[in-house]
């Protein structure tokens, strides 16, 4: 995939959490997003065994693929090749990106969070292919996400790297403007959508920062 | 890897276990268990990270293939892939072993754990390489390790299957004559190599079982 298609796939990624997205059930929250227009998946299940996660993938691929969205699995790299996923996104506790490009096949793609500018270079240098940077904005669902960067935290990474950096933690649609005009090319939303009493509707309205 | 090879190389696996090694320390256990002639390592460490278990195996990987020993990396997948680690052991928690043998290079070792003789079959059929079949004898060292299945257990699978079935849970060095005998290729132990005090002539006396 070129720079330019993946920039285009990663202005949302919506990545899962199965308990939060209850109410509505995780496979029609994920369809609802997919049907408005969500460009990628990140698949997350921190508490899911490797076959568990596996099937997970195996039930939601089909579907993400049918509308041209791209599959991400967080965190394990084992699961993301063995179900043939697009890509995989590490955090610092993850396999190093160096390693991980030189066992996977050339157009996976690789993501890293990173809060710190000079990581981000090194993860840029190692070859991944974007940054999730935050957490931007103070967030509920995800307590151990880690220090609240805000805007200028977001500013210094985005100005240190080339590749594209997707905003992350308490995204809105307004903030999403607000984070795309500072330079993010794109934006990873989990409680935002999980939560939505109308995933598509909130979809729509995130992607409309990028138009 | 041919079969009279892979066979001659799993006559003992010593699973590691940092904690119940600490008198010692990891590395001094295995440094004495691969001068006396341990053919395989198994790294387990459930409560690591994929960053520190790839380390552990950046470690431990020249030192195990300067003994000509092999290195197998406990249910991640990924690490072992990323490291170059000689294979996988699997449970039925990781992934499925089809997955795993479609995305991983042609020598690259499968191992399997199980108690059940139909599980035993399919394994082989997706192509596992070797099974860890027990608990065989009570072990205080692995609670969870599942129900003891005992020599009778060891010997329905045995009986399922034509690739080497490893015996592990509680094995002694006079154990393992009997394990042997029973048509086990090789044993598999934790406590009995990682508590020893002298975990050489542990190894030794266990591998005058196959003599």
């Amino acid at each position: 995939m070129n720079q330019t298609d993946l920039v285009r796939q990663l202005a949302l990624v919506v990545i899962t959490d199965e308990r939060l997205s209850e109410p509505l059930g995780l496979d029609n929250v994920l369809l609802q997003a997919l049907k408005s227009g969500a460009p990628a998946i990140q698949l997350r299940a921190k508490e899911a065994t490797a076959r568990e996660m596996s099937a997970m993938v195996r039930v939601f691929l089909p579907m993400v693929r049918s509308f041209g969205a791209l599959l991400f699995v967080n965190d394990r790299l084992d699961v993301a090749l063995a179900t043939g996923a697009d890509g995989v996104h590490l955090g610092p506790e993850d396999l190093p990106i160096k390693k991980v490009r030189s066992v996977v096949p050339p157009n996976f793609i690789i993501g890293y969070s990173t809060d710190d500018p000079k990581e981000a270079i090194r993860a840029e240098k190692d070859g991944a292919d974007y940054l999730g940077v935050g957490t931007v904005y103070p967030t509920i669902n995800k307590p151990n996400a880690g220090e609240v960067i805000g805007l200028s935290g977001l500013k210094s990474v985005v100005e240190s790297v080339s590749i594209p950096v997707i905003a992350i933690g308490g995204i809105t649609p307004k903030r999403a403007t607000e984070v795309v005009g500072l330079g993010a090319r794109g934006i990873a939303v989990m409680g935002a959508v999980m939560t939505a009493p109308d995933p598509g509707e909130t979809v729509r309205k995130l992607l409309s920062a990028f138009r």
